[in-house]
């Protein structure tokens, strides 16, 4: 029985805080271990209840293509939430400790960091509502127009505690802009309509590069490690509160890393789970909201370029301007079971549809099928995971989630060169 | 579609309170009304996709047993949550209206009652937590000992956030022991251990008062109106800070009200649906929030008389000293079309639960069956809608409900009878 293991892990995780001094980067250290731990105990326990409960899917990445059960990534992210309630205590226990004594208690309340708790509660909020709904989505298939407000709803809590924390509104507006804007614009209610925009693209855009065994959690695990490396650069600096908000951004995602290794190490190009929405608008979400309280939103997006990039190629099909078929995932070759590009039919397509399909050719981003008569007849659809097969030829599925980490990673690269190297070019804020 | 038009309902909501002008009570009374007319629009539309996603159960309360979708409490725990999302804003709306002008902001977020926000957002995050926990039991069946835990986690924001608005923490003794212990004793920390405990208990004991169709959403209806009656008696008196935490419940109860009416509307002893153990969870936690934030848990668990009845009734099935049966609903006679008293068969009685029954039956609370020999064949089980069928005779399912809703009623009188006027044999302070 594994649940007894998961618990024994995080109460050991506790323990070692504790005597260590209960200082809240250990906790978050050890609490993300046993976090990892759990997910990797907690995975393969319920994977059957979740077969059993009717949420599995076909592998159509195996020649057999067997039933696997579904929505793990709830298990991941219910772990996940679990330590991080269980960490809240340890990040305030400077104010906690002294309650035995009357006096010192009532003035340390006096001087508790309210913010800091509300953004706590609101991110596990938001993070929570969009794990409900992604889990919901599993489920239900919920339509796209009914799902797309709810992200919006879900990032109110968010947005109110980013105003309550003194919410900056206004941006900096590049060197080429200033004669007609001048050097800053408050863009007010306007900047908190992007923020839940934010929420919005980042829960979508890891499900829309999905489709392969392990895809979801090796991308995600890439922008979440990029992340920590970014908040390294400013933890503990000159600049304090800067150094704060990225403290708590490194809070919320050191475990995250922990439940995607967890989750990821049954996920890997294996034949027994899939991961669902559930997982996609969790990771996304964690994202966001890290973003969002990390003050960071900006380079979060530049770290979105493999995903901006997808979903840009996706537009054609996603508009229905060329046919999208209902799956688009690359497919498998029974013969030589590698993974090959998918295609969709191409019979009525219109004539826009064509010039894009022709330029994208051009460009070398999709291979065409024609008939003697000139006519296109089948295009490989687009999405990133195909253009990889069109280009690199067919590969093993665990190759081509290899080839999406790489591609993670140099986007990452670049958006660090972006971020600390060309902004100069546009602004002279630095910070 | 009725998706649209729960939208367009809680839009005509906040638009009504808007040009109102904006007054929180108005948002609370129009969000309210709005919830309810949306759960009541949703329920029958969204149904069928609970039926396929295989979240169905028996109706064994009729003839036919027809199949019927389960866990329904889903949809209203959902409007629910989403309306007080959207409330959020209103409540601070004195403090974001002037955000245009950044010295005015400037000085309100330095005003800003943070603690009140707090408040809100761990009132949330418990309540989704448990939502989430009450939906996952109904899916998967979770195991009893691994499902014991998991209120007492997402208790912890809201405990964090009691222990900041001041955390009182001592208790007046009663007379009859202050010789002993003093006027007042500090529990400390022993105090978070018994706010823990009271939502491990409400959330428990709505589920195990079940069985009939109608009968979690009634009692939990009665249990509500009550609380409300109860927050307005200091709503708008003199004692501020009293004043100010009833408002607080009053806020979480009164939507609750709504979407409670929509969801038994269609599951009045009806063929349509089940409420499932998320509606059991989703209100227990509810009444729990309300009661802790509000600073009147001691009030609240009096407003559980019936419930706890039930319960020590239950107890010696629970725990294995009478046999108990999986399940312990009253049972359809399909002759006479009204529900009878289920029975347990006692083949292995212990001598232990030989002397219970009889004291039982001697109070007369069962009704026993003897073989010739003398010894005990079968008993009625020992739940409070078996008792109520024992003694009032076979009747109809509706009729058994509007019982339950009487007794709940009259142990609210109890209950306001104990808090105001007995109380004052026991304490002096009356508040």
């Amino acid at each position: 029985m594994t649940v007894p293991k998961s618990i024994a892990t995080i109460g050991v995780a506790i323990m070692a805080t504790w005597y260590s001094g209960r200082d809240p980067i250990v906790a978050s250290c050890a609490l993300s271990i046993a976090a990892g731990l759990s997910t990797y105990f907690l995975v393969p326990t319920l994977a059957p209840l979740f077969t059993q409960a009717g949420l599995r899917g076909k592998d159509v990445h195996r020649a057999s293509q067997p039933i696997v059960p579904e929505s793990l990534g709830l298990v991941a992210a219910t772990v996940y939430i679990v330590s991080l309630f269980l960490f809240i205590p340890f990040v305030f226990y400077d104010w906690i400790a002294p309650s035995l004594d009357p006096f010192v208690s009532a003035r340390n309340a006096h001087s508790f960091p309210h913010v800091k708790l509300g953004e706590f509660l609101s991110a596990l909020l938001s993070l929570q509502s969009m794990t409900l709904l992604g889990f919901a989505d599993d489920l239900f298939d919920i339509r796209w127009r009914s799902k797309l407000p709810l992200p919006l709803i879900a990032s109110i809590p968010l947005l109110m505690v980013y105003y309550v924390s003194g919410g900056i509104t206004w941006i900096a507006v590049p060197y080429p802009f200033r004669s007609l804007l001048g050097s800053s614009i408050d863009l007010g209610p306007l900047y908190y309509l992007y923020m839940s925009l934010v929420s919005v693209f980042c829960t979508n855009s890891i499900n829309i590069l999905a489709g392969v065994n392990g895809v979801e959690a090796a991308q995600s695990l890439i922008i979440a490690l990029s992340l920590l490396i970014n908040d390294l650069l400013y933890i503990g600096g000159p600049d304090y509160p800067a150094s704060q908000v990225h403290l708590l951004s490194f809070y919320l995602l050191l475990p995250f890393v922990g439940v995607t290794l967890g989750l990821l190490w049954h996920n890997w190009c294996s034949v027994s789970l899939l991961v669902g929405d559930t997982y996609c608008y969790f990771a996304g979400m964690t994202f966001a909201v890290a973003g969002i309280l990390g003050h960071f939103s900006k380079t979060l997006l530049l770290l979105f370029i493999p995903q901006i990039f997808n979903f840009v190629l996706s537009f054609p099909q996603i508009a229905h301007v060329v046919p999208c078929p209902r799956h688009r995932m690359p497919r498998l070759n029974g013969k030589t079971q590698l993974l090959e590009a998918s295609t969709a039919s191409l019979e009525d397509l219109s004539s826009l549809g064509k010039v894009i399909l022709l330029f994208l050719e051009r460009l070398g981003l999709v291979r065409l099928e024609k008939a003697s008569s000139g006519s296109l007849t089948t295009t490989t659809n687009l999405t990133l995971l195909n253009l990889l097969l069109v280009r690199l030829g067919p590969m093993r599925e665990d190759r081509l989630v290899q080839w999406i980490m790489a591609i993670q990673g140099l986007g990452s690269v670049l958006a660090f060169i972006i971020r600390y190297r060309l902004v100069s070019l546009f602004y002279d804020v630095i910070s």
